[in-house]
């Protein structure tokens, strides 16, 4: 399957699209004109791996909020805008890195021209976000009332359009939906037309561990595609959840890396020492650590070697026992009780 | 993209491939010599949703148990063996309703035969599965050491050549590897050379978080093309866990249907009312109702009101407020510390 590669668009200091990373965002739960709450969000979520961070603008006092915040974080800053376009033009003024915004909303030509004219000046892109929920009333008519893939694509170019009939081409798109099905057949139906880059994201995924999976399968598929140049996971949760399953899918996809990685088997009944245990004891022990090194915890020797041979550093279970591999040779065994002290001194070492 | 069909297998009373229901299986994490326990975690596992159990046979006394074992759970049993044919043959005659096992490791033609012959007579199944971790060494050799998703499908032809040798063809096949992409690329050059059903998992994923995001991606990724008529979902933990994540899997891709689906937005600064806290509270709420309904609970009224009509029951939050939803129509608006009895009032009345 060919990869989708995407033309490049600049994101503050990150290039988005083409072979650049894939950059994780997320988009703030607080209040947009309650600066200091909305700061001390960004900065937890800078922390925990969030690389470009939206906020809400619903409104005049929030669109000026954005320089003061602006000024206080260390990640690009996107400005989330429905219908009105002055809060655009404040936003640019404010300095933000991009801002979301769909063209065919705004109003008059008038008003599209003079978004077009501060985001060329500031040199912001500006991110269309198509949501299922709220499709143009024309466009779900002709697809008799449903929310479908290729009804969010219209959608899409009508508003792509009307940019690029402004001359402006620092575009990123997102197609959002609630199920996976459409999202992804969206995506691909869009990267089939145009080589913007693209945002990702299933809307409305729900709690923590069902948008866990929702996004993972879908943001994974796309991804696993070539499609996706930024992603949003969606959880109706602390944005910093967020971060962690953002991060997960990229690690599993090896398209980013960030800490050690630890794989483990299930256990079945061969396993003769406490690996469950063992496992969770190592994953904690190296949750912090700043190394990008692949960790694996096996029960048995059945496939226990096999596996162990290719991580960097690893452990094969025996009956109330362990062999410790490191880069493919056995370096020691050691008993049940002495493997998560052993394990840790060879990541040390390493 | 053309999904893909396979031939149909039937494992006990279940026919899988074909179009047939995704089933959900699991591996049982007790000493099978032990009936007791063992069957204590089926019958658990069985009341989570699984439908198919794989229990470890290792010796003569394991597959002794067999027959006790499956006496007293309601699920097919499946035999899992290592090597030794003669523990299949015996598996066989204690009535299990599948055996994995690889003919190309259990010696001289011979022992194939008696076990091929067995398994005709009873009408069981084998499954033949790869592992990454356990390739055979000239195949290993053939790709200079590396495990790779061409050599899994070279060994995986070459054992269910020796079982075809033998007019057997009623097979599954399975090649895990601890890695999506290897996973992913196996699967899909198999579903091009052969049209048994596939058993489906990511192998060594992990504990409980890394192995959901590496088993919804993986196996999310396979399910979307139609590869996938029995699904494992491996993690370092109780396998009960497993069963909420292929469930979610399977729900998530719309391919089963098991109690409620409750789909909710991520909140941001236009949210007025306490969202996280209401979705929790109503996914809490119907976590044990038997009803396949799909509930929207939805923090504001730009997408609110739109994704909440494709949703047998929604709510759109307003400010300090929501507005109930039922099939699309608006059936009242409550104040928001009543939106949780309302909503359940109307999910009962369905």
């Amino acid at each position: 399957m060919n990869k989708y590669i995407s033309k490049v668009v600049k994101v503050g200091p990150y290039k988005l699209g083409g072979k650049n990373p894939v950059r994780v965002q997320s988009m703030c739960t607080t209040d947009t004109r309650d600066v200091s709450s909305t700061v001390k969000q960004i900065l937890a979520l800078e922390k925990a791996g969030c690389e470009i961070i939206r906020v809400a603008v619903p409104d005049m006092v929030a669109a000026k909020a954005l320089g003061k915040i602006k000024k206080q974080i260390h990640i690009p800053l996107v400005a989330d805008i429905h219908l009105n376009y002055e809060l655009a033009l404040e936003a640019a003024e404010q300095g933000v890195d991009k801002i979301r915004i769909n063209p065919g909303n705004i109003g008059t030509d008038e008003n599209v021209k003079k978004v077009v004219a501060v985001c060329k000046k500031k040199k912001i892109p500006i991110r269309i976000g198509i949501n299922g929920g709220s499709l143009e009333k024309d466009i779900l008519k002709k697809y008799k009332g449903k929310v479908t893939a290729a009804g969010m694509v219209e959608s899409a170019m009508r508003h792509i359009r009307i940019l690029e009939k402004h001359n402006f081409k620092n575009i990123l798109i997102s197609l959002k939906a609630s199920d996976i099905e459409r999202t992804v057949e969206a995506y691909r139906m869009l990267a089939k037309k145009v080589k913007y880059p693209l945002h990702i994201g299933v809307t409305e995924a729900g709690t923590i561990f069902r948008g866990t999976v929702m996004s993972s399968i879908g943001l994974g598929t796309l991804l696993y595609e070539g499609i996706g140049a930024t992603l949003r996971v969606s959880l109706t949760a602390d944005p910093l959840e967020e971060m962690k399953v953002a991060w997960e899918i990229l690690k599993s996809l090896k398209l980013r890396k960030r800490g050690v990685t630890v794989t483990s088997c299930p256990t079945c009944g061969r396993t003769q020492i406490d690996l469950i245990n063992l496992a969770e004891k190592v994953e904690e022990a190296v949750k912090f650590m700043d190394k990008d090194i692949h960790i694996a915890v096996m029960g048995c020797v059945v496939n226990g070697p096999g596996e162990a041979r290719e991580a960097d550093i690893g452990v094969a279970g025996g009956q109330g026992a362990g062999a410790i591999f490191r880069h493919g040779q056995v370096v020691k065994s050691v008993k049940e009780n002495e493997i998560l002290a052993a394990l840790l001194e060879e990541i040390e070492k390493l």
